[in-house]
């Protein structure tokens, strides 16, 4: 849901995007790709890494080493990676947990196991529709931004914005790939206040003692 | 250094403080008993305890269970406790990191060590000078609160706005006190935020689509 909400939004803004599934004529992806237009196409995992200049990691945050790995990520050199996904657990009759937490992170495990690749984490810590549509929330909200190479975050931040429409005022940057740690962390207070509020139509935005 | 702001706050306020130590004469204690006030005293942790209608727990957050075993927590009844501290743990070179999360939370090892005390968990998401004062960043931005009697939970909340001066609209309800793990986690974020801004002088504001 959230690589096709991501997808069609990047094929409205003029972007070539394949679909990648773990298998070439997946149902879902042959349908979006129908759908979506002449900009659209789907693929392997495999075909879509190839295919794009930047790829995208929507996959389930317990499959996307697995998922990467038969897209043949350790082939893309220093190709950028936009790690979107979250490690989240659900059990029945338990608050969701992480799989990955606290001394490590899934965009940490992701970047080690491909060292080359330029892992950028971004993204995660909103619902779908916000994440190619900020202006479903009113005023200032924020996102975060972390990764160990300096110009893949700044050519993701600002994609961030020519993409999804996000205002540079509104990315920060935390640093380094161990950030991440932080930033699916907050999923689980996330989620909490998924429950209290009984929507995902919400954001953080961050108010310091002086502009911004 | 958050028990002194908030115990000092609580005294302008016009409330009896006991600040409780490990030792009924700790130096930081007497200081802060002297410059207080009238309404300011210290004692053992099981003085303090002892004294307070309500207790805040502001130990540090790997001694806070021993320090409510000498504060003999487990004979106050149905008190409330005020859970503020954060298991942190700060490791030379390394990113600081939780020693409970994701699965569980020092808010729960609390309730489960002394299940008679109400404990409620709030105020760790923020600075103390925040805590105490809230104005001290414009506009709206919240708190989160947690816990499992929702007696105390409101009495709390109460607190939070008299005391304080958190507008109710900015306290949010998160549920049980299982809820208290992604109030913690927060912490991780925070952080990062707090060496990216190089300053702890921030806080979240929860933007929905519809108001609040």
């Amino acid at each position: 849901m959230v690589g096709n909400t991501l997808a069609s939004k990047l094929v409205e803004g003029g972007h070539e995007v394949m679909m990648g599934s773990r298998t070439r004529d997946n149902e879902e992806a042959v349908a979006w790709t129908k759908s979506a237009g002449a900009r659209a196409s789907q693929g392997t995992f495999a075909d879509a890494a190839q295919f794009g200049e930047v790829v995208f990691n929507c996959t389930s945050g317990g499959k996307s080493i697995e998922a990467l790995r038969q897209a043949k990520a350790a082939e893309l050199g220093d190709r950028i990676l936009i790690d979107v996904s979250n490690p989240l657990v659900f059990a029945a009759g338990s608050p969701p947990t992480l799989s990955v937490s606290n001394t490590d992170s899934l965009a940490e495990e992701i970047q080690r196991e491909f060292p080359n690749l330029r892992v950028v984490k971004a993204l995660n810590t909103v619902n779908a529709s916000i994440m190619v549509n900020p202006a479903l929330l009113p005023g200032d909200h924020d996102l975060f931004i972390c990764g160990n190479d300096e110009n893949a975050k700044a050519k993701v931040a600002r994609g961030l914005t020519d993409w999804f429409g996000w205002a540079p005022q509104n990315i920060i940057d935390l640093g380094d790939i161990t950030a991440a740690r932080g930033m699916e962390m907050w999923l689980i207070l996330w989620i909490r206040m998924m429950f209290a509020f009984k929507t995902p139509m919400f954001n953080l935005h961050i108010v310091r003692a002086s502009a911004p």
